[in-house]
């Protein structure tokens, strides 16, 4: 059905394989900075009416790709489609984050909330299946959701927050309403990632935006113990190859010796992680992705470079080691911000990719 | 000139000494929360006009300590006033955070920098004399700083941010810059904090309040760099009383073992930290400050006192080490809400002092 896959550089490291370089891809790297991508938008009239177009998300995910090597492709799509697809009501108002209609709030609310029918989610797998095609075997496409707490806290605040108190309100307050909505997200985000593996997604990421925000102990009650329950759930295996589960946990780095439990192969990590100590804490179980500042991408391309080098350096050369071997898959420590000149984005991938294979050459690889 | 100290217990635990119970204050306990202080800000007009007002100043600092037995006062201020005393032009919106009329965003505004004339900040220290006067030994009263990275953000930024795009901009490509700044912060913060301590001040924090938001590595040459630098001039006893020196970056755990070696008496943490692994890790170097979610404070009395022991207990009893005991100061791991229900506060204190104190029977002490 798909045509084979040229580039695996992704894939083997997510599973810990030797690679001639380090894999890179940039988390919203189909985005505003890219001029082709606000033409696209433009034309779509609105976000959901790009992420609801098959051809307009196809587009945009294959942008990126157009302009730099990138070793692989992210499905163009939002962290809370889920939610929407439960009847809460999503809208992107201009300039501001996402807004659901409908926040849940009570008792009465939580008790309404269901695993929803994957017949109303099917515009992102179609575009899984169209984005795969168009790939052509290319480089592999990532799949994601939001994790269950991340799209609990926008279910309850109703959209973005800087204090989380009406979702914390309601675990502290009513911790069996909380724990009512995470079980019924868990069993929704697994299917949801199910579907979009058997529709051509090779590998599946859970974006755990806001497991950072929760006090110690209440993380891994609330946030890592549904992550674990999707991930248990996963189908990981698709024609025969392998499919990655990457868990990303922003602000997860108190936690990281935890999170490489639950399940996954990889491990996101923000640019507030030592990747040597990190690579040190948990490199023989799972691989790690990360972790440049995005706002690196500010400073003149030499900058870039000289910070992407460094960050390739406190990982350190591929070792081979117990379980396989230490797999680093760079990325941003968050999205890329919508004011990044692209050119830079060019000296970045430039960067990694030289310097790993350098870095390979003097390890003897 | 001042009447001794009824309440030492604050200055005990930040000194690793023993305590009959764990002192507790809140970071922001003069507040909005507090309808007494929302009648005392409607009559000074603004907040610059209740921070400058040495009367008001006095009146909202005491203001808690009549509603709670908590054990420490902290100067009402803000974390900002060193760059409003450079000039920069302080000013809060209503319902908005800060705003400087004239953000530090090039190469000409870094030169025109400098140590501010302490005269220009006269007000701060008056009121911390007028405190500390008012207080009449009750309990020890702290003052308190912004750290140099965190009001570089603001000055760079202009006011709050969601991605300190601005000021890491400048950060990487304009490191000499930024060093610049930091140094005349750091000099600044220094003599600030002294200036507090000859006015009254018995102990002093350093809020680095947005040190977390640094990439590892960046943190450490912007951020704890410069917060040394400040730890490491300053007055460390006032009447032959040693006063501690507190340092808290909200984020910070991923640095703790290196924050703990910056000279300061004690480090506060953020809920994100696990107190018995910091204990361990730090224990016997210093102090550790924190660390309750403040949307606790939302969940019933009940739930407050269980989430409160939790903490204590997570820090466990005071043990003697090599250089003294394990001091623990309790508060929350930011400033309080200023939707937080009064009467929540008050169950708060009750646990945390009782609590503490059957700990310590328990322990046998």
């Amino acid at each position: 059905m798909f045509a084979p896959l040229q580039n695996d550089t992704f894939l083997r490291a997510c599973l810990r394989q030797p690679t001639t370089h380090t894999p890179l891809w940039l988390m919203r790297q189909a985005g505003r900075y890219l001029p082709e991508y606000r033409a696209t938008r433009a034309k779509a009239g609105s976000f959901m009416g790009l992420a609801t177009n098959t051809d307009y998300a196809t587009e945009v995910t294959l942008q990126p790709l157009a302009r730099y090597a990138l070793d692989a492709a992210i499905l163009f799509s939002d962290i809370l489609t889920v939610p929407d697809a439960m009847g809460l009501g999503l809208s992107f108002q201009l300039g501001e984050g996402p807004r659901f209609a409908h926040p849940v709030r009570d008792e009465a609310a939580v008790a309404r909330l269901a695993v929803p029918d994957m017949a109303r989610l099917r515009y992102v797998f179609d575009a899984v299946t169209s984005i795969r095609k168009a790939l052509n075997g290319r480089v592999p496409l990532i799949g994601f959701s939001g994790s269950p707490w991340t799209l609990a806290c926008y279910m309850v605040e109703g959209g973005g927050s800087d204090d989380y108190r009406l979702v914390k309100s309601m675990l502290y307050a009513r911790p069996d309403l909380m724990h009512r909505m995470l079980s019924i997200n868990a069993d929704a985000v697994a299917l949801y990632l199910n579907t979009q593996i058997q529709a051509g997604a090779q590998a599946v990421m859970v974006f755990d935006s806001w497991g950072g925000v929760l006090a110690d102990g209440a993380f891994q009650d609330f946030s890592l113990a549904y992550t674990r329950r999707v991930v248990s759930q996963l189908q990981r295996e698709a024609g025969g190859v392998r499919v990655p589960v990457i868990v990303f946990t922003k602000g997860g780095g108190p936690w990281l010796a935890q999170i490489a439990d639950c399940g996954a192969d990889v491990v996101g990590v923000d640019w507030t992680v030592n990747l040597a100590a990190a690579r040190a804490q948990v490199g023989a179980r799972v691989a790690l992705q990360g972790n440049l500042d995005p706002n690196v991408l500010f400073a003149p391309p030499e900058v870039v470079a000289t910070e992407a080098r460094r960050v390739l350096d406190a990982f350190g050369p591929p070792q081979r080691t117990d379980g396989g071997w230490d797999g680093h898959v760079f990325n941003l420590g968050h999205g890329i911000s919508q004011y990044t000149p692209p050119e830079h984005v060019a000296a970045l991938v430039e960067a990694v990719h030289s310097h790993s294979r350098s870095l390979r050459r003097m390890a003897g690889e």
